[in-house]
């Protein structure tokens, strides 16, 4: 697998899988974190850079690296504390790179996503992450909501995004056990997947046009249960 | 200006710009919304569209707009409880519409951008926002280091966003009127902008990455505000 871009490739020797070889510009190799790694790194025109990983995007650096590897979703669930992301059908590598890369900075267990219908972690998806996927655990499952009812039996809650929910974020105490599910763009939760949840909750809106981005509700939200994780419930 | 995509073009016909003519094809012409506007629609071809809007990401729809009207920074200061969101030369168009978006679904007052090296309301911006910069107002301002100046004697608080910030972004009640300053993704406030600030308010990161995009950084903020600003501070 080529990936590619300056942190995607800097993650990826910070994280958990093998680097093979890297190719740079002259400029893009003289990064410190790459000196101790010249005996697998070539110097390499933009073009060259281009034709190799597919994309533009690549800020000069690309990187052979073996295949990401999932995780397993019930080692999510044994955790003694897990904070889990489950994504329903979001399809655009973007917005499953944001996701990661904000589940990532905020200390998530890691994320699930089905194996249908749903972004893959791909190098695009690691690009849009800033190399976040590189240390968060992503598991893919068949089904999202026997997933759901799995992580039930294991004695975690199960909170919905959904803008037609009954709860506001910020009233929930999230200090427990718990997996947070967010719809695609557009669609939202599948009927079966909403069902699945313990609670629906819904992001306040004042302005005129009608719904959020999937990555931004996901930061919102997010981050409000890493806050209230480590605070408790706020006095609003 | 040509602008595409669905919600662009149905949030210009809410919003204040009048919308001189639409291209869509059979079937994106069939919207409910476009009903009333049928001497003004033609039906095009994807092709056609895409030569229209330079883009393929019309979504189907094309319109002919006015200009987008800048609006004056000093009317937003002069605003009751003004909640000012302004971007310290955010380049990428993306970031600026998704900032956008989530500046107006939380109801903020309006963004303020300096007029060099910021990205602008383009098309490509008005797509990326789908649609809030119909509703939100946005001023450009000569020098954003002065305009915070303004903002100070206008009796509204500078809230820096800098993860070098000696404040975490919980802990401050923002019922009073405020900007929120953010930095470009990678450079952060330039100093003079972040010297201008009253308070510089970091988001405490858990994870093994950096840093969160300027995006997520700004849809955490600006939602912590918009609960703070209605409901108080919270105990953590």
């Amino acid at each position: 697998v080529i990936i590619y871009g300056r942190n995607p490739v800097h993650e990826a020797f910070r994280g958990r899988r093998a680097v093979k070889h890297v190719w740079g510009t002259r400029n893009a190799l003289r990064e410190p974190w790459l000196a101790p790694h010249g005996a697998i790194s070539t110097s390499a025109e933009p073009d060259e850079l281009e034709r190799l990983c597919g994309s533009p995007d690549h800020q000069g650096l690309c990187a052979e690296v073996a295949p990401f590897q999932y995780a397993a979703a019930n080692e999510l669930l044994a955790l003694a504390q897990p904070f889990i992301v489950a994504l329903d059908q979001v399809q655009d590598p973007q917005n499953l790179g944001a996701i990661a890369r904000s589940a990532e900075c905020a200390g998530a267990s890691g994320l699930v996503l089905p194996e249908r219908r749903s972004a893959e972690v791909t190098p695009a998806v690691c690009k849009a992450s800033a190399g976040a996927v590189e240390h968060l655990p992503i598991a893919k499952v068949r089904n999202l909501a026997d997933f759901l009812a799995d992580a039930k039996r294991a004695d975690l809650w199960c909170y919905g995004a959904d803008q037609e929910g009954s709860e506001t974020y910020t009233a929930i105490d999230y200090g427990r056990r718990l997996v947070l599910v967010l719809g695609s763009e557009g669609r939202g939760l599948r009927p079966r997947v909403a069902h699945a949840c313990d609670a629906l909750v819904l992001i306040p809106l004042r302005g005129r046009i009608e719904s959020l981005s999937v990555s931004a509700a996901a930061a919102v939200l997010i981050f409000e249960l890493a806050r209230n994780r480590q605070g408790g419930l706020h006095d609003a």
